[in-house]
């Protein structure tokens, strides 16, 4: 009797125990994610990735439809006080302003020149498209990729004083991780341009040019002193934003992903894609509601606008909301 | 004396047999092409492989830069009489035609209700491109995938009497394979429809949908019943034929192959493009000289058309030109 009393308080002990690992089950493994505090976030995480991957399991997802989306700005790394692309851009103004002696009377080049942020912004989009499509274009792709490796190695943020690549979010990393170690394929879909993320996307994601969609400029084919070469044309070709996210998905994974993850109302077709799915899906969104180690901005932030809209949908879609603050140990990898 | 002198045959032997094994080396293996037969055009394929992937060899290319790319049509399956994806597009308007009662009296519907293949091919390129933009569109891609499901799993070549997807290349499946068991990441770079190649690739060619390039239509995202789906519109957004190959290359892979294969001269520009980086790389050309297994055509093709310039641009920049009848000891897959 003794014995089985023992037993039956050693099976319940498991059973909680379990429970207390998330789904961990019989499996023996160190925590995957150890920058996420424990909660109902981690767990709906692990849960998910657990459910589709166990074979027999009524949700269980072939190794080769297991398709994850994660945006970048905002969702892998920081985007305040402005997209970090835009700084590249206003450091290329700067480059080139030598060989452009008319953008001293011409904006939003001339505010970029004297340092009026407030000017540059009175340009609007047109203007910022503007400025990005001409300090992006002119040259050939390799030409591009080494000013933006270049440019990744040396310039700093200018509150953090960090590389832009040292701003990238420690627990979205190891989630990264987590998510390949279960045969996810993990793909970058952001507004961003295709070609400023992909020269450094694998050293600091682990994820290869090739799973990289993002917004483009035109380009065309030219053979020049015999070396074939592809040109930047400062023309836009696709923006990979709101409803661009599940065309450029289509277009460049043609498979509908079972996991997306965003920050932004930029990422709500990507979400709604992704989750309307048949089978079990999880789309996730990163809520900046840390003031002291990041940022805290949401419905009003030019950056990163994350309207009440949003946050009433994932409610009602069964969107999990990280809080910055509240689920995370860890903000940027310790050096 | 003599025992040395037998080490010496030996080691002859040895190095002979090893030539004779084109660069196996000192790994036993079994023939990783046997649908290929000895010569230079399997030497040079194997030589190239073993080159990039043994580490230490002065042409060793880390596995992430292993980029192959491989044209479709032509290349790993047939294509006459006509592209298959023409066959597709026929089958279409016939199966559409009750719920268009002009197409009676419009061209090209008209002379392909009547079977009147001369009449369709009168329309021009212009008249096909509208056909196929048609037939292809107003509907979503899960529809569309359905489709073409369908149609590859019933539909049969008219001279052959076999399933299109039979018709693909016995020794190019072996290539695939070899090339993939050596780390190289393989994709589709094809004219034909991106989402025409899609449902069937992996299965077929194990290339999986995010590793297929091709020509795509215009779509638009939309919410149909709360159901969120892409939508197929009439109108071309981008050719992967010529120029067209290497951009296709640069949006959806983003690093330059180090391998390309071909067959036409729509392959030119790829070749030209792959061949002309650093390091070792790789053209080859699948030649069409065996009107006996296959089909023997070449400058004068409507479809796949080989110009005596590409046979001079090859042996100028070494691509290896592959003799269907001479180098391949099977065409199809034996059922």
């Amino acid at each position: 009797m003794n014995t089985k009393r023992n037993v039956l308080y050693l099976s319940m002990a498991t059973a909680l125990f379990a429970g207390a690992t998330v789904f961990a089950g019989a499996k023996t493994m160190a925590d995957p994610l150890p920058s996420w505090n424990d909660g109902a976030t981690k767990t709906a995480i692990i849960e998910f990735v657990e459910q589709v991957t166990t074979p027999g399991s009524p949700v269980f997802v072939p190794v080769e439809e297991r398709i994850a989306t994660f945006d970048n700005d905002g969702t892998l790394w920081s985007e305040q006080p402005m997209y970090f692309q835009l700084f590249f851009t206003l450091d290329r103004v700067k480059a080139m302003a030598p060989q452009h002696p008319e953008w001293k009377t011409t904006e939003p080049f001339a505010s970029v020149l004297k340092g009026d942020m407030k000017g540059v912004a009175a340009s609007g989009e047109k203007g910022l498209l503007e400025m990005v499509a001409t300090t992006h274009a002119g040259m050939s792709t390799e030409e591009f990729e080494t000013l933006v490796t270049d440019w990744v190695a040396t310039a700093k943020h200018p509150k953090t004083g960090m590389l832009y690549t040292e701003m990238v979010f420690q627990p979205m990393l190891e989630l990264l991780t987590y998510m390949r170690a279960n045969g996810f394929k993990t793909f970058i879909v952001s507004g961003g341009g295709i070609e400023f993320m992909r020269p450094w996307t694998e050293r600091v994601y682990g994820i290869p040019p090739e799973q990289v969609v993002g917004s483009s400029i035109k380009t065309k084919y030219e053979v020049v002193n015999g070396k074939p070469e592809i040109f930047r044309l400062a023309e836009i070709d696709f923006i990979d934003d709101k409803t661009g996210k599940p065309l450029g998905i289509n277009s460049h994974i043609g498979r509908r992903p079972i996991f997306a993850a965003g920050n932004s109302d930029g990422d709500r077709q990507m979400l709604e894609y992704t989750t309307a799915g048949a089978g079990k899906r999880l789309g996730i969104l990163v809520h900046h509601d840390d003031a002291k180690r990041e940022w805290a901005y949401g419905p009003d932030s030019k950056i990163g606008t994350f309207r009440d809209s949003l946050m009433n949908e994932a409610g009602t879609n069964g969107w999990t909301v990280i809080s910055m603050k509240d689920d995370w140990a860890a903000i940027y990898p310790a050096k």
